[in-house]
């Protein structure tokens, strides 16, 4: 009965198309217009300019449903426990991103403050982000190096360094190209751009962040060691640094290394003591701000700058700055880093925001995440802010402190704001070696993620080839390059995949209609006289002659051999030809023609001698793993069909796709000779069709 | 009797899995070994050292059995009518790369002896090629530009060239890059690197030819207009030469444009005589030997150098040069179009090669052919040839006119050594407007392939988008970097297909076991209570977002929404719960489990009442067209399972191939409760389990 309810793939097609897909066409459209409006009721539909003005500034529709009395109180303690975060993770990102430290107070308030009116996450922590400021400090110090602030000494030998205007250019070039990145990512979300972030997958993104980190890691060695290597800029500039702070180790200053191993050790074991008591105390202790708070003392008690040489912070003006325009001039120069800059920073809060929004069941809207952080750098950029992104370790202190909402954000800026106004001064003795061990500690997390290596090793290597190599292109090339060279190789791995298929001969599982790869199942049977071939992977350019090798050796059917022999017989019959056109003209009423036809009967059908392996009556290749078919991929069937079909073998096309059928049809792979009649839904629809009729004669005939 | 067929896909496995892997191993081992031993016996595996040999150099194989009385006659025909078609192409396309004429009748020489040893294809002509030419030509022009032989002339303001200086330069880059380029081909073909044409599709091989060609018409404008333009190099230099062709065009020299006018039109006509009396004479007329021939006589009759300026062939050494050492110290900065020429020259000898191969059933190997090539232009390279590949041109005449191995190679390029010894001298006051004019009507071919966009558009876009975009790059950044964008593009391509894919529902063709998308057929009916989702492409990181929202759509289900209303129940439950620890503590006696469980199942299983689609029982996701699962793909089927099952709705997978069901276990998708069950060989055996049981607990309980 099962048989009998078969009937070729064209048949039911036809059928189909004479019922009206029109019709079809319309009850589809039906099914999805229930999502459709309510997607439309987002849009800026006409009278619809309310709805999308809420959407464009999500402050105003949640912030009337507040719920008060449920959240305010974990929004207040969660948002002081942040903004004292920001304190010194501001002030030691500000010497990643190359600027004097009050800069990174400035971009822990500016920019929090746009976000809670534009933002859509309620649970990420915007603000200063190493691997951000690492980024600008490569184009501060590119742009403005101290080779350009050397102002002559007294006696001839010595120089001295015009620290106050060097650090007044690396202001402004740090505020332009975060004002730039802002217009990019501004760009980007008004042009609903915000799915590029698919292209930064997971192994990449924990890889391109562990890089990173190492970047900071050595671009904050000169401060832990007191010492001051030369600036190198471009690929390599990272193994160049390397070497020059180990020339220069000889040249440490013992003061500035005592704090760092004092603060180190110290902040390492603060930080484990409180994850102990985390569990008596609601509100985690600020282990950074006790050490800033503590180390400041010490410096200013035992006279650490002039005693020991110990660089510290300097002068921390109080209050803010009025905005100033962006250098125009300088923008040619920072595209590229500017544009890095939006994709990095938008990437990073994008994936921890889905995180969160997961986790607590809402929805943060991609384009709309790009605008609020294109607003808060761009403004920030008017603001001599460096560019912002998320923090991690913020979040999670945001999220466990029982941060509820974007609330908790607007308070953490106005803790800032009180430093800023009346207490940063305090901390003007701060050595900057305690920042950088800040900064050290901060990034245990990213280092942890080399573990990725291992997991990523048992379960999947080409991922982990991702995370090796993203980390090495990184390392190698500085985080901007790095990052195109990075999604660059990790989009060719979808090649590489489907460039080392799997090439399987089918068998039936008996008593089913269900084929399986002979090779990995002992109980299946091949179907005598027919070859079931299927490759793992779509057929395209990359790996259609695979495909034809792959065939042609598992068929075990040499075609060039077979090819050889046909053109053999072929210029045979040709000299007999000739032969007996010349016997024509001489015997002109003798008949010859019985010879010649059975000739030719022999190069159609007959099978190579040649060959060891007798031929398969038929070949069926599975296509139900094809995506899309290109140009080559059809020619390739037709070269198939057409070499099988001169040695007498027919070829079927089974499990096809609806695209794939049109890219044969456009393709012009059907022609009176190959009807659709070769297409069938399944395997075993093909198997049976050839097996129905012993004789194929008889089927050819029914076909045409 | 089909239903009782069936098993779930994890039951058949399991029972092969005990019937032992080992054995099938073995057995397929056994299928592919008579393949492998054929191929054995051409590698140097051991005392098989002779094959090796035979194989490294293939003359030494197929001369000794070289069928004298079949194919002497039509080689040595085929070989004479080649050799005067080199003539005027090696001299023509020696203008192309910016060094005297003789140098063109060398390159069609020295490595056509060489391939003639080692190369594997029969009928191509190896030789000089425009687009190679042009290619070196802009390595030339970089390297050694006019500028440089600049002398000053005896008043101060007119100054020479000193032509014969800045020839003798250009000629030692042209062999250096020539030479370096071999060494990487020979490189290649050693380390069996064959397989990188691969990625030369064919709509990138036609769109860059003919992107090539417009590179090699606007280099001859100078010599058709007689004219000295600036030389440009690097991006849009093909722009910047024709704005500056366009603004001498007022100094055209009326004698030289005579010439190249009356040169074409006298070519395309004798061409299209020849080709109608092509019928009637077996050996093609040498149009462009008589077309130099009738030249050279008239600008020595009229002697056009001096009276009409101009410019001609010039001096022709007769004889050969002796080898000279490749220029090392150039070699740093020509890496780039070196490696462009070793890819590009294989990429077109061996695509024509395979076409021949096809056509006359015998076989050429990729490696070999690397080595080949790469033999001949670094030899070549030592004895100032420029980089050769294939010309279309000739390798036509060689096969029409006869020739059916590598010997008519040989006798060409004897042809072209008398030339070299005896009659060069004679064309020395050949005009270059009459080989530029050459060059143009050879590049027919290459500007009918423009009609590609049409048939393309036709057939399949993407490849249309491919080849227009492989025009455009190698237009406007040159053949060098203009290749590496093309494909790098042309992968891209790969990456953006999968990223559209077309996402369906599918329903049952009534009666059968066949499952069809319910928007191509409105015969098929969707199952009532079952919902199956296909997706056209492969499944991974760049599409992984859009599988989970189109499913989100197509099922009607926000599972934003379902979770928020889930945290809600939840929320209630707790609050319910302290309550009850509350009451408990109160009233310790009382008993109060009654209510809470029967809340639990409601969040466990309850449909949700926000959505107004009623949630399908079950979902079952078609995953037969992917080919690999990342680590995301992976990821994303896991939310997937989580996210229906806290929904109440169980999903299925079907169709998985091997491999990604070996990715799901290592990326540890099944556990204790998320077991292989849940996957079938076919959507209908996953449509069968799900109707077999009305109710779920049953069922579960057959699994566990």
């Amino acid at each position: 009965i099962a048989e009998m309810k078969r009937v070729p793939y064209h048949i039911q097609r036809d059928v189909l198309d004479e019922l009206g897909v029109d019709q079809v066409a319309e009850k589809s459209d039906f099914k999805i217009s229930a999502n459709e409006k309510l997607r439309d009721a987002v849009r800026c539909t006409g009278p619809r300019f309310k709805s999308c003005f809420l959407s464009f500034v999500p402050l105003l529709a949640w912030l009337p449903r507040y719920p008060f009395r449920e959240n305010a109180i974990g929004d207040l303690i969660s948002g002081i426990s942040v903004g004292i975060m920001h304190l010194p993770q501001g002030m030691a990102y500000a010497l990643l991103a190359a600027v004097p430290p009050v800069f990174g107070l400035y971009s822990s308030f500016y920019p929090i403050l746009i976000y809670f009116i534009f933002g859509t996450s309620k649970h990420i922590s915007v603000g200063t982000y190493a691997v951000m400021s690492v980024m600008i400090g490569s184009v501060t110090e590119r742009l403005a190096p101290d080779s350009d602030f050397v102002i002559p000494g007294n006696d001839t030998n010595s120089t001295t360094l015009d620290v106050f205007s060097r650090d007044a250019e690396r202001v402004k070039i740090a505020a332009t190209v975060t004002f730039l990145s802002g217009i990019f990512q501004l760009l980007l979300g008004l042009v609903r751009f915000g799915f590029v972030v698919t292209y930064l997958s997971e192994p990449l993104v924990r890889a391109y962040t562990t890089a990173a980190a190492i970047h900071v890691i050595v671009s904050q060695l000169k401060y832990s060691f007191g010492i001051n290597p030369q600036r190198y800029s471009g690929p390599l500039s990272l193994i160049y640094t390397v070497i020059e702070v180990c020339a220069l180790l000889g040249q440490t200053n013992i003061g500035t290394l005592v704090v760092s191993i004092v603060t180190i050790i110290g902040l390492v074991a603060a930080k484990e003591l409180s994850a102990l008591a985390a569990r008596k105390i609601p509100i985690p202790i600020p282990v950074e701000l006790i050490t800033i708070i503590i180390a400041t003392v010490v410096s200013w008690q035992m006279d650490l700058k002039t005693e020991y040489g110990v660089e510290v912070v300097g002068e921390i003006p109080s209050g803010l700055q009025a905005p100033v325009a962006p250098a125009v001039s300088l923008l040619g120069s920072m595209v590229g880093d500017a544009f890095a800059l939006a994709v990095v920073g938008y990437g990073i809060a994008i994936s921890l925001g889905r995180i969160f929004a997961l986790k607590y069941a809402y929805k943060v809207d991609s384009n709309q995440e790009l605008i609020a952080l294109g607003l808060s750098n761009s403004i920030g950029g008017l603001f001599n802010c460096f560019a912002i992104s998320c923090s991690m370790s913020r979040t999670m202190v945001q999220v466990s402190t029982g941060g509820k909402s974007q609330v908790a954000g607007a308070i953490s800026a106005v803790v800032i704001l009180v430093i800023l106004l009346k207490i940063g001064e305090l901390f003007e003795e701060l050595p900057k070696a305690v920042l950088a061990a800040i900064i050290y500690v901060n990034l245990q997390g990213m280092m942890k993620q080399f573990g990725d290596i291992c997991s990523l090793w048992r379960t999947n290597k080409v991922d982990m080839v991702v995370w090796v190599m993203t980390l090495i292109l990184t390392v190698l090339f500085n985080p901007d390059l790095g990052l195109a060279a990075s999604i660059a190789f990790s989009i060719l791995t979808v090649v590489f995949r489907t460039q080392l298929p799997k090439y399987s001969i089918l068998g039936q599982v008996p008593g089913t209609d269900i084929y399986k790869p002979v090779e990995d199942y002992n109980q299946v049977k091949e179907i005598p006289g027919i070859m079931i071939f299927r490759s793992s992977a779509t057929l395209y350019f990359a790996n259609a002659e695979m495909y034809i090798d792959a065939l042609y050796e598992k068929t075990g059917v040499d075609v060039a051999k077979l090819l050889s022999h046909k053109k053999k017989l072929e210029a045979k019959r040709l000299r007999k030809e000739k032969k007996a056109a010349k016997k024509a003209k001489k015997e002109a009423k003798k008949r010859l023609s019985v010879k010649e036809p059975k000739d030719v009967a022999a190069v159609e059908a007959g099978p190579d001698p040649d060959t060891d392996t007798p031929l398969p009556r038929a070949i069926i290749l599975d296509l139900s793993p094809v995506n899309f078919l290109d140009t080559v991929g059809v020619k390739t069937l037709r070269n198939i069909y057409k070499d099988y079909g001169e040695a007498g073998v027919q070829v079927y096309l089974c499990g096809c796709q609806r695209g794939v059928v049109e890219s044969m049809e456009k393709g012009d792979f059907f022609n009176e000779k190959v009807t659709k009649s070769i297409l069938f839904s399944s395997v075993h629809d093909a198997v049976l069709y050839c097996q129905q009729g012993n004789s194929k004669e008889v089927m050819q005939g029914t076909h045409l």
